[in-house]
This record gives structure tokens, sequence and C-alpha cells, in this order.
């Protein structure tokens, strides 16, 4: 039976989501603790990675197990055995046909602005950005996101050791919202290529400080080449939201 | 001249506040930002110790130096060079009389509780107590604690070095503050021992569930003899919030 995970992290001690030789990654935990409760080895299939330093509220991950005893049973039993920094939420049985990579239709990431200096307890969740910062502007610049555009000029391909069939991904939401001094960046999108969001997040809050005109990150999406003017927000202002299915 | 500085920071990855050999503590990271600010070593005196994994949002230090261009130019060297878990908020010169130990007249502590479970990003922050905490027992309990007491009963001697003097203590505030699942302890007295508001929070929520009568902790009190009753709260949900000085 397949059973389909989400799942929660505080991503500052983790080395992204994905098994990495010699580096504790999110992923290897929880297989290291579903290895402890099953008795045998059992790979989990995430959604897709998070960076070293990315958060995440709703991560979906699934795998087979021919576990009797029901999805809350599961959860609990992972509850006791896992780090308070990685939480299980739940665990359903699904249809075998379901992947959590391939059956997603889309992702919700948000990016966590904090105007001002950051105090310590804030630091490890935002990017601390001059209070200055013009929000209109930079809603202006999310706009101009939207829609079905060649991204290639906010991938980052060297180093990620991905290779596209395609950059070209449909942004259908691109939000700003703000709580008191954090505000947040929402970026829904078919799919997300590797520091994608962390490149837009700089590229529009370089934009709201009057860094970069508007026009000009136009002309840099248009060019679907990347550019050294991009440069990508740090990780840990940053939360994959949620994934969804169909 | 003699700084008096205020800081804040978030004690998750120190040995707490005092200096000790093989750990990294809070004191030992600025006096090695100061030396190599002032190119010369710099001994600082905090307001008193925070435990390993306890947090602060307003300590006070003080230090000797011959410092010529104001408390902000200062405050601004620290923060490029101290980690971000660390901010140093404020320095200010003061006459050579002030201590921020012996000129202290009172300190406010915050104990940090969560109803119910805690996220990944609330766990370093907080002690998740069941839901089922009776805030009005736990606000009778505190009730109980404020006036002129022999505290010994909540003090952990062994284990801190420290010889106390007496362990009458006046604690002329213990209040009790929600703020949706939170719940806030504040304390605040003349002086605190080793562990003293750990003890006293872990008693308090022991009464508020139902697992300690409110007559046996009064008792507990009168006897002024520590008791293995008394559990201390996790460190993590201990904020040093205020000093104060006349």
């Amino acid at each position: 039976m397949r059973w389909k995970c989400t799942c929660s992290y505080d991503g500052s001690d983790y080395a992204g989501w994905q098994k990495q030789p010699e580096q504790l990654s999110v992923q290897q935990v929880i297989e290291g603790v579903l290895a402890k409760l099953l008795k045998e080895p059992v790979a989990i299939q995430g959604s897709g990675r998070t960076d070293a330093g990315v958060h995440a509220l709703e991560q979906v991950f699934h795998f087979d197990w021919d576990w009797r005893h029901g999805g809350k049973s599961l959860v609990k039993a992972l509850h006791a055995l896992l780090p308070k920094t990685i939480r299980v939420e739940s665990a359903v049985e699904v249809d075998a046909a379901f992947h959590s990579r391939f059956s997603a239709v889309s992702k919700r990431y948000r990016y966590r602005l904090k105007l001002g200096e950051a105090d310590p307890f804030q630091w490890p969740y935002c990017w601390p950005v001059p209070a200055q910062l013009d929000l209109n502007l930079l809603h202006a610049a999310m706009q101009a996101l939207v829609g079905k555009h060649d991204f290639a000029a906010f991938a980052a391909n060297r180093g990620s050791g991905l290779e596209y069939e395609t950059t070209v991904r449909q942004l259908t939401e691109a939000k700003v919202s703000q709580d008191g001094d954090f505000v947040d960046l929402f970026f829904r999108a078919d799919g997300f290529m590797y520091k994608m969001v962390r490149s837009l997040a700089g590229t529009v809050v370089n934009v709201g400080l009057g860094r970069l005109p508007l026009s000009e990150m136009v002309a840099l999406l248009s060019s679907a080449q990347r550019a050294p003017l991009v440069q990508a927000a740090p990780a840990r202002g940053l939360y994959l939201e949620k994934v969804f299915y169909s």
C-alpha cells in the first residue's frame, strides 16, 4: 500500500530535503526513523527538493509499505521518533498511481522579508531588507512575473546537477502580503527550477529598493538568459508552503 | 569609561551566558568580538547567568574601555561582527559606580508555554503542555508564590557551583498572560537562584494540569526544602526579559 504524508520542517539545521553523502538531510532523517519503526530500509519520494536552510510548512512525500495500523498511528509513531524540527502532520493511504512529485500540479512558496533589522529570534526565518522598500513597486514587479514565461534568467543550473527539458513555467500567482514589519511574497507555479524562487525574490526586492528599474527586470525576464544581475535571496526566508494535487 | 550594554540572544546554540571551558557561551562570543574590535582582550560583566538554551530579550552587561566614538558607533561595529543570534541593542556610557550585577534591583523572566503541540518553528522557543491546562488554577498557583519567601524548595544548588547567603527572595510579580495558544508566565523578583524560574514554572504547570494539588505546592514552598516533586521546566521556554536598575 502507498502512503502519502505531509510534513513541516525548520530547515535551519539541515542540508536540504534531498539525501546526500556526509550531510544531514530531512529525507535521510525521515527514512532513518521509518527504518527504525518498520525494521527495514524504506525509501521515501518527496514532491521536490528544498535547499539547505529552506523551510517547509507542507512538504509531501510518499512511500510504499504494508502498514496495517492506520494513518493516525503512523503519525503518532513517527512523532515519537522524529526530532522536533521535523513533524509529519498527516499520513493517508492513497492509490498506487499517486506520486508525490509527478502527480503534483502546482506548488506554492512563501518568501518572508523583514522590514528593518531582524532580532535573534527572527533571523533564521526571514530576510531583513531596508525599511524603505517600496511596496507598490514590489507589487508591480511581482505582477510583471505572472503568466507563462521562459524563466531561464532566474534558474541556476550550475551546481544543481539538474538538466531541464524546458525552462518555461507558468506562474499563476505572485502576491505580496504585509503583516506588520513582515512582508510575504507568495509564488505559485506549475513547477520551479533550482533557486528560482530565491532568484525571483532577490530581484523583485532589488526593484522595490530602487536598485533595479522595473523595465530592466522585465527585459531580463524576456532575455531568458541568466545574468549576474540576478541575485538569489537567502535560503532562510523561503518556505515551501503547499503542494497541490488535482 | 564604563559602558552599559543591553543585548538579546537566541540561546538555542549556546551553553548559556557564562564563559566556560570548551563550550561556546554568549559571554565568550561577545568578548571575542570586542577583542577583535578593540585589539585587546576585554572582560565583560553580565547582570547574571542564563542557562544553556535559555534566551534573553534584554540582558545587561558592562565593561570598561576608553571608546571615544559614542554608543551608536559601538553598537554598529558590534553588529557587523556578532553572529545574528546575538544582538547588542544599546551601549551607553555610565558612571563608574554602575555595576550590571550589583546595581540591579530586580529582574523579570518570562516563561513561554504552548498549549498542545509545538510546530518545528515554535519548538526551540516554548514548552508544549497539554491543552487541558487549567488557567484559573495556574493563576492561583502563581499568586500563591508572590511575596517574600524562602524559595529553597525551588533552588537547585547542585551543579550550579553557587552558594547562596540566603535563599529568601521577594517575588513582586507572578503574572499569567494568554496570547492564542501561547501562555506566558512572568516572574519578577529581587533575585533568582539557579534554575529557580524553571522550577517554579514546572511546579505551577503541574498544579494547572491537576498533577499537584495547590495545597501541596504551598506546603512545598513553606518547607523550604528541595524535593524530587519539583521538576524544572525545559530551558528553551525561558527568557530573561528585563533587568531593572534604580
